[in-house]
């Protein structure tokens, strides 16, 4: 049996999932989700942005872009699991001042900040200001694939003196191989192990490796491990929770009520026309290291010219 | 850019891939990909198996069963290009004997032994006979991940003394992660190494790793690396070629030519009606280590009750 010591998984389907169809979730859908995790004993369920209502138009998005306290609590009351909540927070996208209120008054438990690495001093900023408010979080650095190790290096020497509890190696692009993740892990684990924070995961399967890369971080290390029902997700998805489940199967977690969710839930979802997961374009800008935007774009209008889009992404 | 130094792709598009489709490939499917891995720089194709016509029927089977020479040479003439060919004889499948003739006479480079451990002085035998007839010969050590490490040492110690240029890592369940890829690899290495021989992989894509597995034998040093194009084989399929050779490409390997191949031969072919890759069925199989039969069958009637799929083959 694989060793689960420490391991806290986070159930990111509302949030990234909701980047494919724009936070549009049925309150029963939410709560399928909601109860299949604790079934699983999943550490964390993330519900979604808490975007700012100034910026994003609320008609323009379901209800999980904003994430307020009171559409959560709507879903699980008083929580009385163990399960903790959390939400994503974007720097520049997220009125944290006014949006994050004290925890005694919140059923989130966790704030999660993602940021490039431009934008580190706001995300410690909003680390702080939110630690002062009773929560717990971490640092979610957004596509590292980007950044030099120098970069990295400096942007965890000032997060290792934040109150965040753990940082993620984010690979939004799904350009990661299970070597590079195994460097970066190291590189975490050195900079923040001995400060005693942990190093997460969240990784993109642009490559098909997002399991793999997943299951490489939890070998060198990484405790926060990130991953979705059915790798739900913005353009090829992200690590399936099923999978991660199933290799940790055991005394801690269930991936039993995680297959349930696929048969009764995400399929369903699937074929409503909601559309997540690895495709020739995906894989396309993940081994050039792009953005997915233009692969969700071709993705979108069945553009299959794959030799173009190769080659205008080596070139850029 | 990926150093490829001593790297040997092949292509298994119609060998495994005719275990979808009982090897009935048109001829103009053929020679679309014959021509997109001349292109690419693919350095060995496989046609099919060259299975006994007196175990199999002639009539219930495409002829890249049989994979005779005539057929073959009706496709490539006499190969005048830089790309070898190879076929695939199982042990106990093969009349070896009566099929395969002397090299001198046949389109084929490579002839490649597939076995079970259990099976492993049949395949020496045909290894040696083949070799004796002119072929390079290589082992396909099938469902490794069910052997134990002195097994797999003790039919390396053999193999080491055969004439086979190399012996692939066959993980037929897609049961193996990254790091049981790197220790089978090493201890591939060790014995075979020495003596001038090749490590190969062959990998499935039951749990999607068979792209990450096989960059990462090949970080640890296999030379063989099999692939199939937009990951078409048995149940959850292979390794996409259009994955492996976008992460090596460069002066001798192009890319292109196989997205051409994804997009004009592969994707149509889906279309049709021709089922393979990755879905929750084959994940729970690769997770459990079994044979995908019953993956298989599930995925071909719809069932999608995961949870006694996973129950039941936990507890086989």
């Amino acid at each position: 049996m694989v060793k689960v010591d420490g391991i806290k998984i986070l159930d990111a389907t509302l949030r990234d999932g909701g980047l494919v169809n724009n936070f549009y979730f049925t309150d029963e859908f939410v709560k399928s989700v909601y109860a299949a995790n604790i079934a699983a004993g999943v550490d964390y369920m993330e519900f979604g942005y808490r975007a700012d209502k100034k910026q994003f138009a609320k008609e323009k998005f379901g209800k999980w872009k904003f994430s307020s306290d009171e559409d959560i609590r709507e879903i699980v009351g008083e929580n009385p699991t163990n399960m903790k909540i959390s939400i994503m927070a974007d720097v520049g996208r997220c009125d944290y001042r006014n949006d994050i209120r004290n925890k005694s008054d919140s059923p989130v438990d966790l704030v999660r900040v993602a940021t490039y690495i431009e934008t580190i001093s706001e995300a410690i900023e909003m680390i702080e200001y939110a630690d002062a408010k009773g929560y717990e979080t971490t640092c979610n650095l957004m596509s590292i694939s980007r950044c030099t190790m120098e970069q990295v290096t400096e942007a965890l020497e000032q997060l290792s003196q934040t109150p965040a509890m753990g940082v993620y190696i984010v690979d939004s692009y799904g350009a990661l191989y299970p070597k590079e993740v195994r460097k970066l892990t190291r590189l975490y684990s050195d900079k923040l192990g001995p400060v005693g924070k942990l190093v997460g995961i969240h990784a993109h399967n642009n490559q098909q490796c997002a399991f793999a890369n997943t299951v490489e971080a939890k070998n060198m290390g990484a405790k926060l491990l990130d991953a979705t029902a059915y790798g739900i997700g913005r353009g090829a998805g992200n690590c399936h929770m099923e999978a991660l489940l199933g290799y940790l199967n055991g005394k801690k977690y269930h991936v039993e009520p995680i297959l349930d969710l696929v048969r009764y839930s995400m399929l369903p979802l699937k074929e409503q026309g909601v559309e997540w997961g690895y495709n020739t374009a995906y894989l396309i800008t993940g081994l050039t290291n792009q953005h997915p935007r233009d692969a969700i774009g071709a993705t979108k209008v069945g553009n299959r010219d794959f030799r173009e889009q190769f080659r205008y992404h080596s070139y850029e």
